[in-house]
């Protein structure tokens, strides 16, 4: 099985205009639901190992990279799902989740990439950012929690943090799914329609809603602002689920291609041991 | 498909011995290997709901429980396999994993149990130690690296600080996977004959492998000290891997059945948001 190059139609380059992409496209991929999920679970097998190159070399005290993925969407945009059936097939133990919430009262009293900073994937993991730093440029800036010229200032912190990090070993993938206004309605109203779902809405979810253009338009920025060569943005379409999960795992497989991790060399004689190991049964 | 009562057979009392467990039997199921797995996987769905509806409740703020698998084993008895296969089941949203290696010195300098503490699930979360505050009683007793009087005391700290846990809510669910000492042999074997396992062998195995008997002996006296009502051990004959993954995934359903969440009710008026959902579109 060949992989699929779909990080070239995905990027997001300087004259990026969100309203280009359609989100219930599959670009780079020609097949439909059925194709897609056969396509990503082939890939399991190579992601997993991948994985525990990486985690192997860490283990043996190496100088292992880590990957960071970042999900940012509208609410329903499929985090959780990329989560679940993305991240879900790789070996838990290689795997650091942070979910960034409203920042607390102590997270609120440090600069904004504080509380990120704590929640970076150790060497040899994978960690997934389930909202993240763009938070304070995205709902801080559409709320007016901070000033013009904090958030003005705080695309350049971004882009130095990030280019610090992938010089210090830690590839970084940014994903955004991006859903229509309409397909949001109707994954809202499923929500509230199933009794198992209703734990999933909140009122708030509206009135976010409610400023989707606004929403939009500053994920525009951000993204154009922020997509750089060393940790690019790619925006994902995500109308239909079985392509973003597809595309979100296909550039896990090449971020993880590209690190190449081996498997460690040994640190010890393989021979003794072999000895030691027949000698004590 | 009914669930089987695997816990029966496992439950650590007051006379056990571990050397009336054979670790090549399979307590409680008749079928092989095949059979087993299926029976497993079958109860994925189940495992997974009751998952949700835990975390679901701590997500709208209510209060939720937490379950915590603690796993212990001599090395290779599968600790990995269990994460990985059983634990990999499972959303990892709802998963927090601890690996406890040999305490840093800052963790030396407090009590054993401190770090454990800063390591326990939230609410709603199922947590999972690989290796624990039980090593304080295991390596720590067979190499002496405490002296007797603490060790004793250990006992009885842990079981104070388990009852607390449960009581304040939190499931707790101890394991010690037992596999014979020739069966270890193999798999160390094992790992050295393939490059891409040598990481998971050390020198040091051979050490710890030379004072099984010590172990054993340790881990017998450990969990007839702290299998206690609330917070009960299993042994869990684990040469068979297969019999072991299903048999922590039978604990796991058990204690979450046990602690049966509900899907939280909706803190909000459908009707009105269904309306604002409508208006919204």
């Amino acid at each position: 099985m060949t992989s699929i190059q779909l990080a070239d139609h995905l990027r997001v380059t300087d004259d990026f205009r969100l309203e280009d992409i359609d989100p219930a496209s599959t670009p780079g991929f020609d097949g439909g639901k059925r194709a897609g999920n056969a396509l990503a679970h082939a890939e399991d097998d190579v992601v997993t190992e991948l994985q525990e190159r990486m985690f192997a070399q860490a283990r043996v005290g190496g100088d292992a990279p880590s990957l960071l993925l970042v999900l940012q969407g509208m609410d329903t945009a499929g985090k959780g799902g990329i989560l679940r059936h993305v991240i879900g097939s790789v070996d838990p133990q290689g795997v650091q989740i942070a979910s960034f919430k409203a920042p607390t009262e102590e997270e609120r009293r440090h600069d904004f990439l504080w509380r990120i900073e704590r929640r970076l994937p150790e060497s040899g993991m994978i960690g997934v950012f389930d909202r993240s730093h763009y938070e304070d440029v995205l709902i801080q800036r559409v709320r007016q929690f901070a000033p013009p010229e904090e958030i003005e200032r705080r695309y350049g912190a971004i882009v130095d943090f990030e280019r610090e990090l992938v010089a210090a070993g830690t590839a970084v993938i940014k994903v955004m799914l991006h859903i229509s206004k309409d397909e949001q309605a109707d994954r809202l109203a499923r929500r509230l329609a199933r009794p198992d779902k209703h734990w999933k809405y909140e009122p708030g979810d509206i009135d976010e809603r409610m400023l989707w253009d606004d929403y939009q338009a500053a994920y525009e920025l951000a993204l154009r602002r922020t997509s750089i060569d060393e940790a690019p943005w790619y925006c994902v379409p995500a109308n239909r689920k079985w392509y973003a999960r597809l595309a979100v795992k296909e550039l896990l497989l090449g971020a993880l291609r590209e690190l190449d991790p081996q498997w460690p060399e040994a640190g010890y004689d393989v021979d003794v041991e072999r000895r030691r190991l027949a000698e004590s049964r």
